[in-house]
């Protein structure tokens, strides 16, 4: 099976830095949000494109540890590695780097499953998760 | 014409500071949507009460101005104050002030249209407005 | 041992909801945060205490599970319960209810660890700590 | 005396969207931030160098007109002003438009004054600023 990944520089944002003056914990979820819509545009798999399918895709779990601190104008990298699973589940694992020292700043990973637009859970794979499996995932 | 005032008390979060160890600006639109709330509980005039009417009301201008800044712990009181017009618009006009010397931190205003569910700008006031305002602004 | 715990109802606001009329998932950071708050309030443990000690109390690891949507206007309570640990660590259990039937709408914890104010680790624990730990954990 | 501009182009993100669908209007200050850290990397005026001058610039006074809904992944470009004042102030305006059309979303202003490391206000113009102004404001 493949290996999808994909991954976006950024730059620490003013507002996004606390009063000991490092990136508060919060942010590091809308860091992870971003690393999603990237790996969403790279594979095809972005919120609006799901939501056009008929379903939604909610958080049902978000892990982060931190391990070294990001101040304001800092750059960092996020990598995004999506983690296969049977189930009716969207898995990704993240890794967060400093830059230019690519040490490691935080990791964490998300599980998202699939409702309808009634906002009831699929048990089974949606039918256009099960094709992008295919398409995407498969050696060929 | 009767004035319309609610006010609120808070207390600064510590997600709301910056690295200066103050309130960052972006806060205060907060602030004022919460004073927003209030004064909708108070006088009937939330945003699930316009959309259940059939109209959302969102801010076409937001101006604020920064008198003293707010740390973290700080206690602090907004008013908000409803400010007449015949025009199909609500105007909201905002004080924060810090507790307990009660000097005035922040002040402001906001004006907020009508639009269908469409988002189609309405010309003339909603037929709900025009009732909301013979009963809450109306001299017994 | 004595088991700690604080609670506080909140109303979600408007700008804690996202495009799905729901929660945003990041916004559960900030009301574990509050939490936090509302913690060191009762049991005399906030941040700025910490800080006066000398230490940063800053997150190694934060964990979200969601169970339940809420929406705009919803009601909810969080439960903050302190999880006793031998090492230099402040672990804190999570658990958010919907009001007012009391359903379980998510869960986490977090860790904190202690650095002083050059952003040292401290592997033993901080005197004022121990001495918190006695006052607040022993049974009388 | 010189015009000095700049730009940045960006993607609206899932949290920034409110339960109408759209932009929500608190996010603009973040878009009007991130402007003016587009114009400080570009005209060596940016927070950190201002801090390292002495200096804080915290915004007293910000104005936004919203014009046109932004949606989520819409995309959008803003420019931002350099509006010169002899006062000790900095003050810039901004305009965002939509991408590909170019029509204008939202317009607004913002005013910083300058404050030394002891919080108190420069009534005269930092010595530092004169040089800015020497070196990017005089035709040659």
């Amino acid at each position: 099976m493949k290996v999808l990944k994909s991954q976006k520089e950024f730059e620490i944002r003013f507002s996004e830095v606390d009063s000991m003056g490092i990136v508060w914990h919060g942010s590091y979820s809308l860091y992870f949000e971003d690393a999603r819509e990237q790996f969403g545009k790279e594979y095809n798999l972005g919120y609006l494109y799901i939501f056009e399918q008929g379903f939604y895709a909610p958080l049902v779990e978000l892990h982060l540890e931190y391990k070294k601190p990001l101040k304001y104008k800092d750059k960092a990298r996020i990598e995004i590695a999506y983690r296969h699973t049977d189930a009716a589940k969207l898995i990704f694992d993240y890794k967060i780097y400093s830059l230019p020292d690519n040490n490691i700043v935080a990791t964490g990973y998300s599980i998202q499953v699939f409702l309808d637009k009634s906002f009831n859970l699929m048990w089974d794979l949606p039918p256009f998760i099960k094709e992008w499996r295919d398409t995407y995932l498969r050696d060929k």
